[in-house]
């Protein structure tokens, strides 16, 4: 039995003015109908495999992770204390489980499109983490991208690779050069973990960070499904991403290699592309119409769009705000004033 | 004394959606504070030079001309019974007005940037209708536009010139030579005649459609400052321009070169182009934020507008409808399905 431990938090401004800090990227259908965060339930849904979930998230989400997790019996939740970037988070969750659990951690706010090949790669993972080794899901690369961190495998594990090093987000010669290699995964942030395992290697590698989580789940609160780790104890962790704390120092670090149509939906570039287009590459949501536009992405809540001439351009319509970028710029979102001030 | 005749008509689709059938162009302030028929009516209003302005107008925009004209006393309107086209509408004023009138016929929607050159020529004009010649403002062009007919100059007539020909809007290569001949105007629709010289011309070149608007005028009722031609009479007409009624049939024909900053505001990129633009060449107007935009125009009514990596593009934010353009495909905008079905 795997045990799913989903991560929900971020504010998600690069997919701003769709995404806002009141409505953030997981809880919003971006592709499809559900949301994301449905959508990363219903892929750890499966009895034969999964248990109930636990979800880790902040005040601030509760009330859409308790609306949208309303069909998933038995689902905890933690609500963090504040945002200490994912190694506590995690921690959290691995605290709160028996130590033989094994876990599986899923950002809430990622895309899959071939859920049997996550389903499967999660197996393999969990046969590894059963074995204390601290596993990453390795995504097979489709593109040269300059913003995600890589994986280079090492030697083969029967099911699975060890990791030969992490790599941080390489220039685009660099990427280039891991996508023809073909040794290289991109690091999607979804790990397994025997949740003792994991607590073990924290200890060792981040030794204050693991008191103080333990001690706020050991002061901390259970009101029905919902654990509030204790906040005074919690405020004292120095935050760090799991990456940091725990893959790049362990020596039991191990990937699976996995090819599923994943995308983190990090801009409205990725959406598009993680969307069903048109035969001109065109993507509607809304009220739209479009002369003479190809790879065009519209979104709009409500006015009708209208685009002549125009290719590889988002177009957003999202209550007050209008956002009209390049596919190119759509990097550049997160840092406008409407997304940065919201 | 100069009898400005402003015809104030037109549905304004190329400028949608902030032109829309209840608020048309010539009522916007699209360029500067004013609105384009304000600032029509601002040209004519030297009293050194030109009489009490005569507009020539429709029922549908009757309103927005008695309010926009409001500051200008001795203002006479007649209504047309329907749509036209322009030779009876400026045959309706020369039949209101002395024989011995010289009136000068300007549209209401466009965009004169030098006034002075404007009077300069208009003084020209009027020596010239005075001696009977169906004058014409010859626009020094400035681009290869292929978008206006142009007229070809003939033998000089002390002020202004004869015209050789009339020609209809060419193909871009015509176009281009036309510029480096140097012989070719823009026909901009501004004309000087002596009113009882155009109907005469009129009575010569199309009876019919004299009688008519005689007939019309004849029958018409006066109410304060408004004129109604009769209904029935004005049915019977078949419309026409005054440039097939009249000037390609006159032998009588005569310009007056002049360069004036003229744009019709023919769509978005004409109107960007007579906009005062910022070192980027970007214009805005409303709420935006636009990076690493160049040649972009904003216009928004409400809603903030963020713009990243965009290059000659429009953006036209207007109550329920979004309008985003390449500069070539502001052509196509009076096609798009809002535009057409207002």
């Amino acid at each position: 039995m795997i045990y799913p431990v989903i991560l929900c938090g971020g504010s998600g401004t690069r997919l701003w003015p769709r995404s806002r800090k009141t409505l953030p990227k997981p809880f919003l259908p971006l592709v499809g109908e559900q949301t994301l965060f449905e959508q990363t339930l219903a892929r750890c849904a499966d009895p034969a495999l999964f248990a109930a979930p636990i979800v880790v998230t902040g005040a601030a989400h509760l009330e859409h992770v308790e609306a949208q997790s309303a069909g998933h019996a038995g689902t905890a939740i933690i609500v963090e204390p504040e945002a200490k970037n994912t190694a506590p988070a995690i921690a959290l969750a691995a605290m709160r489980l028996p130590a033989d659990a094994v876990m599986l951690v899923c950002p809430s706010d990622h895309y899959i499109a071939d859920v049997a090949a996550f389903r499967k790669a999660a197996v393999t993972a969990a046969e590894l983490a059963a074995k204390d080794f601290m596993v990453s899901f390795g995504i097979t690369p489709t593109a040269p991208e300059t913003g995600f961190g890589y994986i280079k495998r090492g030697e083969a594990l029967g099911p699975g690779f060890a990791v030969e090093r992490f790599v941080e987000k390489p220039d685009l010669a660099r990427a280039v050069q891991f996508l023809a290699d073909g040794s290289y995964s991109w690091n999607g942030g979804i790990f397994a973990f025997r949740a003792g395992a994991l607590v073990a290697e924290l200890q060792a590698h981040r030794p204050a960070m693991a008191k103080s989580v333990a001690e706020a789940v050991e002061r901390g609160t259970q009101e029905d499904h919902l654990f509030h780790p204790d906040g005074d104890a919690f405020a004292a962790i120095k935050g760090d991403s799991i990456d940091y704390a725990v893959m790049e120092n362990t020596s039991s670090a191990a990937m699976v290699p996995v090819a599923m149509g994943w995308s983190d939906i990090g801009n409205w570039h990725a959406l598009r592309d993680a969307r069903e287009a048109d035969v001109s590459g065109n993507n509607v949501r809304g009220n739209a119409e479009l002369v003479d536009c190809s790879g065009v992405l519209v979104e709009s809540d409500g006015p009708r769009v209208s685009a002549i001439g125009l290719s590889d351009i988002a177009i957003v319509v999202d209550g007050d705000e209008v956002l009209v970028t390049s596919m190119l710029g759509t990097q550049k979102v997160g840092k406008l004033g409407g997304a940065s001030n919201q």
